[in-house]
């Protein structure tokens, strides 16, 4: 047999288109670039361009939070073109640990940074993100920890008369081990789906980091989609491609909140788990928290912890659903029980503060105790995570 | 308490958000608009960019193939700009049933299609995708069938000294059922990781839809990464959210496959599954391919089935690893214990297509019988998705 090296034909190959990318430049252009001290440098190659912007949540916020899903309200900057024709900014101060979110606008056109692999949908946009590390975001980190299994994976829905996709976190060594674990209930808000809470939530990174350090529990974290008419997040179901738009989600008909012990029923049938109140927990964000309140006052007897995130607390006027009904009566009967912790979160700039500081209103002058956490910020995912980590530490101890 | 209506609020902020967004005319483009005729039109609004450019793997190609990954080598076709800013693209005939990417590039800068939520990174790029229905195209999309389940897990190695992720495919039901399943491992190509059968690859779907006709066996699909110094796909792993390029990932020096028993041996002491060889297949595209090839006359005893999809065949001169060597001999032991399938595709353009004549002359010669399926096209990801349905309908039975 003739000894053809076509291997080394491949790699001559390849090397010469990655000298074509380098003459085309967009292979040498390093973004976001995060120095020693923090400080953080974004470059797009565009010599033909006229103006290129950065829009980021680590740029100066409008004050005024916009609540569509966490990631709208962010500041501007100014990129400047130098000869090479490469435009950068550098960031005038070092950022604070955290995961980041930002897009390009080039003549107007908003993109992702193209030299950036690591991009998530959130809605119905999609932003380039980095992580600048410490603190609190070495918990949305892949560290060198056990890492626990994310599966995606359908269950049935009787009430909602449909099989429906669900994200379902099992820690690391739950497949080996023959104990029964406790289970929380993870749900995501309006705009989003089964799979936000594991790509901006960085849900599995956070509960890996948190248990590896022994600050959490060895949990089961089951994260929904909660918008009743939905099979699925957008391109996987038999709806195929569509355009998602944020409007599409908005059914708070009671109908997901009804339908959840479907959700209970399947995984106490499906994972070896602890099946009593005190091993079930239920938070979420926004829309998410609103159907933790809920759930958990429609079901008393399911969920020794309750969680909400910057959640809309009360119903739209229109929403008639029994559901929402006979809400202070559901909140005794709920309260009788002794949840052993209700949890609220919220920041200062949410544009929900204020329903919130009316919810514990409520609370306070029946005396339901809740534990409450205010941070900064407004209705976006940095608080979110936050939120998720200070929460899975309290449970099941 | 007071009834504020903070979700009325909610709604009206976003119906004002929304109008702005149209304002500036980022909502309202639909692209890519699949025609009924299926002809496509893409669109990107873009009032002050001065050119507007897509390319993608509809357009005619050139003819040389690169080999890097399966999206390159696309053609290129310019947008027409019209009166209100926004720039169009309409295919002059309809395409054909099948799962296209392409990327836009504006004023020079190559970028996703801002309208498009579907985006899929390979290797070191993201690309936008859509899917033509119709004929095997329906295989790539999500159709109202049972449903597997995805699981990103992690196994450890201990050839390799390292945990690794993987990604595993059970099939609808197997949760609930109590037979064995055979198992099925499916190798990605150089550039590639645990993740690119089932996002590119499709191949979740395509399981997915020949299980539920009836056209394939209900079989556990095994996706594992095949870079032997490389724990899990880019971002996954401790090394942070570092830029990934194609040499990264190049290192064929046979520690993979001898470290595969490792991998088999994880799945059939952690899932319900047949252990003996005619309940094991292998296959992979291109690198994959190799490994597979490889692979299976290392450990002769392993598999019965076989499949190699535009593979390179061949070690490069330098690659001296024990794994590389007295092939002949190795073969010679393989093809005697008859594996009831060894399969070889390619693509007539292929660049790696004279190198698999050369092999299949070195199987006939040896009369080792082989099942030979080729193509048109190259080295891309349209042959593997077809490679791997036509395989997978071969398998276990």
């Amino acid at each position: 047999m003739r000894k053809i090296s076509i291997f080394t034909i491949w790699l001559l190959i390849n090397t010469t288109t990655f000298a074509q990318r380098t003459l085309r430049g967009e292979q040498e252009i390093i973004s976001p670039e995060i120095h020693g001290n923090n400080t953080v440098t974004f470059r797009l190659n565009a010599p033909q361009a006229t103006g290129v912007e950065i829009t980021g949540d680590f740029l100066p916020e409008p004050e005024m939070q916009t609540p569509t899903g966490g990631n709208d309200a962010q500041g501007v900057a100014e990129l400047i073109k130098h000869d090479n024709g490469v435009w950068e900014y550098t960031t005038p101060a070092p950022l604070s640990p955290e995961l980041y979110s930002y897009t390009f606008t080039v003549d107007g056109v908003r993109v992702i940074d193209p030299a950036n692999v690591y991009a998530i949908r959130n809605e119905n946009k999609i932003y380039s993100i980095f992580i600048i590390g410490g603190s609190h975001a070495d918990l949305y980190k892949a560290n060198n920890v056990p890492h626990g299994t994310v599966s995606r994976r359908w269950y049935n829905s009787p009430s909602l008369n449909m099989d429906r996709r669900i994200t379902i976190y099992t820690p690391a060594g739950y497949e080996q081990s023959k104990e029964e674990y406790p289970v929380f209930y993870l749900l995501h808000g309006a705009g989003g789906d089964e799979d936000s809470w594991t790509t901006f939530g960085r849900a599995s990174h956070i509960l890996d980091n948190l248990i590896a350090q022994g600050k959490a529990q060895p949990m089961i974290v089951v994260m929904t989609n909660g918008n009743s008419g939905q099979q699925s997040a957008p391109g996987e179901s038999a709806n195929g491609m569509y355009k998602p738009s944020f409007t599409d989600y908005l059914r708070m008909d009671g109908e997901f909140e009804k339908s959840f012990p479907d959700v209970v029923h399947f995984i106490e049938n499906n994972y070896r788990v602890k099946t009593d109140k005190a091993n079930r927990a239920i938070a979420g964000l926004s829309m998410g928290g609103f159907h933790s309140l809920h759930i958990s006052k429609q079901y008393p007897d399911l969920f020794d912890y309750v969680g909400l995130f910057s959640a809309v607390v009360n119903p739209r006027e229109d929403m008639t659903s029994e559901v929402y009904q006979n809400t202070d009566e559901k909140l005794k009967v709920q309260f009788a029980q002794n949840p052993k912790i209700y949890y609220i979160a919220i920041g200062a700039t949410d544009f929900l503060f204020d329903a919130n500081v009316a919810f514990r209103k409520r609370l306070d002058e029946n005396k339901y105790p809740y534990v409450y956490y205010e941070n900064g910020g407004g209705h976006i995912w940095k608080n979110w995570r936050i939120y998720l980590a200070e929460f899975a530490q309290m449970l099941f101890k």
